[in-house]
């Protein structure tokens, strides 16, 4: 799919901040791809669509959810996860997009999970760091994002984490099982 | 069991500087169990014995993990989690102890669990902030601890993975469960 043409069909289902914000995520994630070695066609199109359903009424997200027998976790924890799984759903069934690696890395880019594609890195990366982005921590992750890829990965989830326990906010469980895999199984980290 | 046989037993397995630490759980638990409305001789009990196994070989209690059918996942995580079952296995193997809220609270010491025992909550808070423990942090949990056991045990629990996650260690799941838990099903906490 032509970029513009993705762009445009995304424009219609966010609000104007969260296009820049996709912009970002866009620009971020090619280079990335280029960086370490992975598709950046794939890269811009799993990036422009990555925030499809962020704004999909609730109730319309937990009835995908239990429809397509999506994790019943995700309905005891905080609605902001929900629009990654359901996303990755509405996109190949409104969009038409079918490629595996695009649909996983939006299905993935808020949780995380154990052992993701090089293309789910990519996409949890640079949505974290895509210039738009404002936080303590941050400029740490764009810097070990120069060379290192999962040691940007493992930060961020580690910012991310402490962020939720700051703000007495559930974890879910996919993103400790992630930060797990990775501490666990050899992952680098500082 | 008196007072002082349990301490005897103890202290043939732990050193000093573990049997002092020992003590000033001994002493916290029973303020907390008066304070909660808990049974002192219980958490007196379950103080005293509830670092029983911290010195036994790690094959040895690897051994006991696999036998006992534990959960394997404590393999894969630090082996500071195993003494804590082992314990509650030992203690009643070879002390004799049957009572099962002692054994429990020994068991959950270190990982917590969903829906802990008001004895299990006590023993966790008490080995957080007996007199002897000195780290950031120790002092907000004593304060909460005066008259929320609930928040003391939220506190110190999301210091406990915070310092995980600083160290770059693994988060047991069923610490991250706990702390969930409590955050997801009407635990109060600041």
């Amino acid at each position: 799919m032509e970029r513009e043409v993705a762009l445009k069909l995304v424009a219609e289902q966010i609000t104007e901040h969260r296009y820049v914000h996709t912009l970002g995520v866009m620009e971020t994630a090619i280079q990335l791809a280029k960086r370490f070695g992975d598709d950046p066609k794939k890269a811009e199109l799993a990036a422009i669509f990555h925030d499809y359903a962020k704004f999909r009424p609730k109730e319309e997200m937990k009835k995908i959810i239990k429809e397509q027998k999506m994790p019943e976790q995700l309905l005891v924890h905080n609605s902001e996860l929900w629009h990654a799984p359901v996303g990755a759903f509405l996109v190949e069934k409104e969009v038409g997009i079918t490629d595996r690696d695009v649909l996983s890395a939006i299905k993935y880019h808020t949780s995380g999970r154990p052992n993701m594609t090089l293309l789910e890195k990519i996409i949890y990366v640079a949505d974290y760091i895509e210039p738009g982005r404002h936080f303590p921590g941050v400029d740490e992750v764009r810097v070990l994002a120069e060379n290192d890829l999962d040691r940007a990965l493992i930060k961020s989830i580690q910012n991310t984490i402490m962020f939720l326990l700051k703000k007495n906010q559930a974890v879910y469980p996919e993103t400790i099982q992630t930060y797990n895999f990775f501490i666990l199984k050899g992952g680098r980290f500082t």
